[in-house]
C-alpha cells in the first residue's frame, strides 16, 4: 500500500530540517517534497549533511502531497497555506498564523491583519495533551510555539484543578536554536556563548498563546500572566519555571502536600506517551533530541507557592516532534509512530 | 612606606584564586601569604598557571598579615578565623559564617551551631551599596553570597522605596563556577554542558541572607520571598530576574512609569562606582571578569508587576571583587582601587 | 521467536549508558541484564532519566544472556570476561583488553600483565570496515577505541593503496565525554569550558592500537606515527586531522589529483553503510548521536602532503554504536539494525 | 604633560573593541577618537556596554591623533591609512595590508593589487619577540595575524637554532571570535556550538605570513609548511600544535633531550615579558583576556619529532594586545604598559 505522501514548506530553517530528520525516518509516511527559497535546486542532504541518504531535491514549490507541514515565518505561512487548505490537504502549520482564536491579536502581537480570520475557529491548537480528540478530526492544526508547549504543560494540571490563584509568573530559559537559523548578532556565537539574558520584556509573541490555552482551563476569572523568556548558551532545550500562589486548603500541609501535588500531576498525564512527571527538578539535557517533556511540581512552603518546572527540546516537542505527533493523530496512526527515540545524553 | 600585608586562607578554590588574581595586581596592598590544604608546599603560579609571576608559596598556615580573607567552606571558616579575630586582624570572610544575624539560622540552614554567636552582631554584612559606612569601621566583614549580591541589588531600590508589595519571586541563573572547584557530577563537563536545571527547590542557603537584607529595607511587614536558583552552561555569571507586584499609584501609567522607575533606580545607585543602571535587559557577558553589576528595572503593565534584573560575575562582584571592595573601604582607600578593570567581552 | 538476550557489564559509565540507549531501542535483541557497581539495586531509568521506560534494574552480577558487552575499565574487563568467554557467550569488549595482538604491549601501555595472552590472537579487532568477515565468525570482539576508529578510518585507504610514505601525524580533537563519567579536574565544567589543550604527549594508550591496524595495511616498512590527542569544549565528537607525505607520481597534479584521491576513498568505502566520504571538511556536529563517520581527504599541493580528516561521535561510532554494529555482524543480522538513526543537528 | 592621543579606525569589530578596552585603561596614552561606519554617531559605551565609562562618541572620521590603529578589513585598511602615513602619524595596522614583504602575494592571497608596494619594505612586522629593535623606530607597524602569532612563537626557537628539518606541520585550533563580528552561518551559535571542523584546506591567508617570518629565521633552505586551521567551540583562544622532524644529534637522547629543548626555549624567550615557557601542555584558558603566550616544546621519541605547542588569546596577544605592545615600543614606553593584566581563569 502506498504510504501517505508528506511535504515540508521551507525545510531550510531549524524547524524545517528537524521535521525532515524525523519524517525521513518515519515508518508510515513518505517525505516526498520539500521546499526552500534560496536553497531551491540543491540536494537536501548536501545542504544538511547530517540527513545523509534523504535523497530529495529542495524545490521552489511543493509537489503533490497528502499532508503539508509549513515551517514558514508567520504571515507568509498563512498566505502560502490558504490554497492548500482549499485543496483539502491536511495541514500542520508550525508558524503562529493559526494559533490564536481572536483575530484582533494578530495586528497587536504580529503586526499584520489576518488574511482568513474565519479559519481561526476551524484551526485546532495542536497540543495533544489538551486537544487530542479534535486534533484527530482536524484538517488544519496550528502547532504550538516552543515556549507555550513547555509553559502550558507545566501549568495545565494545577490550573485545571483550580489549585492556584490566577496570578502566574513564567520564567523560561531557552537554548539559542529557538531563535532560528537566520543570522543575527544575538545568535552570533561570540555574543551568545557564556551569556544569559532576558528579552522581550515588553511582551513576547508567545504570551497570548499561553494565555489563551491556560484561560480555557480556568473559566472562572481572568488570569494575570507574566512571561519572561531568557536566552542561555546551549543549542537546544527550554526549561520553564512557573510560579503561582496555591489556593489554601486544597493540598495537605508539608511533605504530604507535595506528594498530593505530584500525584495530581501524574494522574493528569497518566496516559500521555510523551510527558514524564519526574520526582526531582528536570534537566533539559534529559530531553535532547527527543519528543519527551519532563515535568516536576513542588511547593514553596514558606510562601505557599506552586513551583512547576518543565523541560523540553525546543526543536522536537517544542516544534517538529509535536508536529509529527499531530500528523500521526490526524492520520489515525499510533501517536508515537516515528517519535519513540530516547533522548541522547550526555 | 610598607604596603599593608594581606593573606588568603584557602587560595585553592575559585573564590580564593580569584582573590589572588585581584590582590596580586592591587597597587596598594601586598599579598604576602596564601594557604591551601592539599596544595601546601606548591608554588602558587605552578598550581594556577594564569597567575604567572605571583611568586608565592602555598602554605599550610597563614603568615603574619594585617588583613585576612577567608575562602574556607562554611563552618570551617569561623573556626579558622576566631583566633585571628582575637588577634585584631581585619577580616573579610567569604564564607557564610558571619552573614546571618540570627544564630538560630545556622543550625537550620547550615547544619551547625555557631561557635561565636556574639560575633554575629559585630560582623558587618559586606554589601557596600547598603552598608558602606559601617564597613569602613568594621573589623569583621561577612562578604555576601553570589546570589544575594545579585538579588539584593536588583530589588533594594524598589523595596526601600515601598514600590512593591511584600511578595517577591527571585529566579536566578548561575554559571557553573558558582558550584566551586570541588568535583561533583553536577559540575562534570558532559553533564553540565548543554543543560539548564533548577535546584535547591526546598530552600537554598542563600535564601535567609536575601531575606535578612531586604527585610531591613522594609520594616513594615514580613516579606514573602521565593528564591529558585538555576544552573546554566556558562563558566561565570549570574542573571537574576526578580518579580513583585507594584503598589498601585506609586508610578505613573504606561511608559512614563517605566521612566520613573529607572530614574528611581538611577538615583538610588547614583554614586555607586560598581552599579550601572542600564536601559535594556543586562547580559552576564557584559560583566565578565569585572566588579560591575548591571541592573535593569521595568514594568509588566498587563499584570502591574515589577521586573528587576541584575547581571554580575559571580566570582568578582559575587565573591572576590566585592571582598576587595570591602577591604578597600576597611583600609580607608578609594573603594575602586585594584578593581577598575573593565569586563572582557566578547 | 525469543529475541537474543543481551547484557551490559558496567552500564553506569558513558559507553555503558550509550549502549543501553541503543540496545533498548534495538528491534531484534532484548536487553535483559545490566550491571553496575555502586549503582546496583537502582532502577536504570531512575539513574539515567533519559532512558525512561527502559524498565530494568541495575544488578551486581550479570544475569543469563547470550551476548555480553563489557564497558568495564581495562584490566578489570578481562578479569570479568574470562569466565563468560569460557561459557561460550558472544562477547564485545569495549575496553582495551583484547585489542592489542602483542601481549608485551599491555605492561608497557596499560601497566598490567595480560591474564590470558592466548586469547589475544583469537579476539577480533572490531572495526567492521577492515575486519567484517572475521567479526561475523568471532566469539570475542575487541571494540576499537574512539581515537583509533577516527584515525584508522581516515587513513586506511591511503595507507592500503600505498599513497603515502610511512610517516604519519595524527592530530585529534575530542569532546570531553571521551574522558568518561568519572570525576576529574580535567573534566570539571569550569576548567574544560572555553579551553583547548593537548595531552598525553609522551604517548596515549590508543597509539599502539592505531599503529597495529595501520601497519597491517602496510606490510612493507615500519610506520612512524605521531598521535597527539586534544581536548576541546564540546560534549561529543572527535575530529581527526591526519597528515602524511604523498608518494610522488601516484596521483595526478592539481585538482585532478584531489579528485582521484576522493574517488579512491569513495571506492574504498563504497559499500560501507556508516562511512560517508564527503566533499568538504567534515563537522563533528554532523555525526552527533549517530553511528556515521564522515571522511574527507585532500592534498596540500605546496608540500605534497595528504590531509585526511574524519569526524565521528566518540560515544557512538567511537564506542557503543560500533559495538552494536559488531554484535549485529556476530549474530548474522543486517549490520545497520538499530543503528540507522540520523545525526541530530543542530 | 599631555598624554599621547591615540585613535582607532573601525572600533566596532572584535579587534577594534578589544583595542578600545585596553586603551581606555592604558595609563600613558589617551584614547581620543574612534570611528565606525554604521555605528557612527552612537556613544561607544552604549554600543559596547562592557566599556562603561569610556565616554567617547563613535565618529565617521578619525579626529586628530598622534597614533592610529586600524582595525579595518584588509584592502580597505591600506586605502584608509595611506593619507595618515603621509601625515607622519605612527600607525599600527591590525589588518594584513602591510604584513607581507612581497607585493605579489597580495593578489594571490588577498585578491587585490597592493596600492603602495613601496611601503611594504618600510613597514615592520610587529612581532616584538622577533623584531623589537626595528619596531621601536618604526612609523608603520603591521600587526601579526592571530594564527601567525601563535605559530611563529611556537616554532621560532627551534627554527632559528636549526633543530628541525624544513618540513613543518602546523595544526591550529581557534575560538570563534577569530572569525570576527560579521555574521555568518559558520559563526551562528547553533552551528558552531558543539562542533569542531577544519577549514581553508586549500590555503589560509595567514600561511604566507607564517612562511615569511619563519623563513627569515632559516636562511639555508626553503621551508615546506602545511598550516591547517580549525574552529572549536570557544569564544577566545588559539592552541597551535606544530610538528617537525628533529635534526639528529642536536639534542640528547631521552628525557635529557626534552630538558635541553625546554632550556633552549627558555633561553630564547628569557627576557620576553609576555612569553611563558611552561613545563606541561598549555591551556588556552590560562591566557584568557591576557597578552601572554604560553609555549611548551617536547619530543616524540618514537619518531624523532619536535612537538611545539602555544596558547594565546586570539584577541589580545593575537590582535589588540600585541598592537598596544607595539605602540608602547614605538612610543618609547615600557613595553608592558597597560598590558600587565593576568588572565582571568576559570
Amino acid at each position: 500500500m502506498a504510504k501517505t505522501r508528506v511535504g515540508i514548506i521551507n525545510v531550510t530553517g531549524y524547524a524545517g530540517v528537524e521535521l525532515a530528520r524525523i519524517l525521513c525516518q518515519h515508518p508510515k509516511v513518505q517525505l516526498t517534497s520539500v521546499t526552500g527559497r534560496s536553497a531551491a535546486g540543491q540536494v537536501l542532504d548536501d545542504f544538511f549533511p547530517h540527513l545523509k541518504g534523504a535523497g530529495l531535491n529542495i524545490e521552489a514549490r511543493l509537489g503533490e502531497v497528502d499532508v503539508a507541514f509549513s515551517a514558514m515565518p508567520h504571515k507568509e505561512s498563512a498566505r502560502e497555506l490558504l490554497p492548500l487548505i482549499e485543496d483539502g490537504l491536511k495541514i500542520i502549520d508550525i508558524s503562529a498564523d493559526f494559533r490564536l482564536k481572536d483575530p484582533e491579536e494578530y495586528p497587536q502581537w504580529y503586526g499584520f491583519t489576518h488574511p482568513a480570520p474565519n479559519l481561526l475557529t476551524k484551526a485546532v491548537y495542536g497540543l495533544p495533551e489538551l486537544h487530542r480528540d479534535v486534533i484527530k478530526k482536524a484538517h488544519l492544526v496550528a502547532n504550538p510555539g516552543c515556549y507555550p508547549t513547555g509553559a502550558i504543560l507545566a501549568l495545565a494540571p494545577a490550573v485545571k484543578e483550580g489549585l492556584i490563584d490566577p496570578d502566574i509568573i513564567i520564567d523560561s530559559k531557552s537554548g539559542v536554536s529557538g531563535a532560528g537559523r537566520s543570522l543575527s548578532l544575538t545568535t552570533h556565537y561570540a555574543e551568545a556563548n557564556e551569556d544569559t539574558t532576558a528579552y522581550a520584556l515588553s511582551g513576547h509573541r508567545h504570551m497570548p498563546e499561553i494565555a489563551q490555552e491556560l484561560q480555557m482551563l480556568y473559566p472562572g476569572a481572568p488570569l494575570a500572566i507574566t512571561f519572561i523568556p531568557h536566552l542561555t548558551p546551549m543549542t537546544r532545550g527550554i526549561l520553564t519555571t512557573a510560579y503561582a500562589p496555591l489556593v489554601k486548603g486544597k493540598l495537605a500541609d508539608g511533605e504530604k502536600g507535595e506528594e498530593e501535588l505530584l500525584e495530581l500531576y501524574r494522574d493528569f498525564y497518566n496516559d500521555e506517551p510523551f510527558v514524564n512527571v519526574v520526582t526531582s527538578p528536570p534537566h533539559t539535557k534529559h530531553t535532547w533530541g527527543s519528543n519527551y517533556c519532563h515535568i516536576y511540581a513542588t511547593i514553596d512552603h514558606r510562601t505557599g507557592r506552586l513551583i512547576a518546572i518543565s523541560a523540553i527540546d525546543n526543536l522536537v516537542k517544542g516544534a517538529a516532534g509535536q508536529a509529527v505527533q499531530n500528523m500521526n493523530l490526524m492520520l489515525g496512526m499510533p501517536e508515537t509512530t516515528g517519535l519513540e527515540s530516547l533522548a541522547i545524553c550526555p
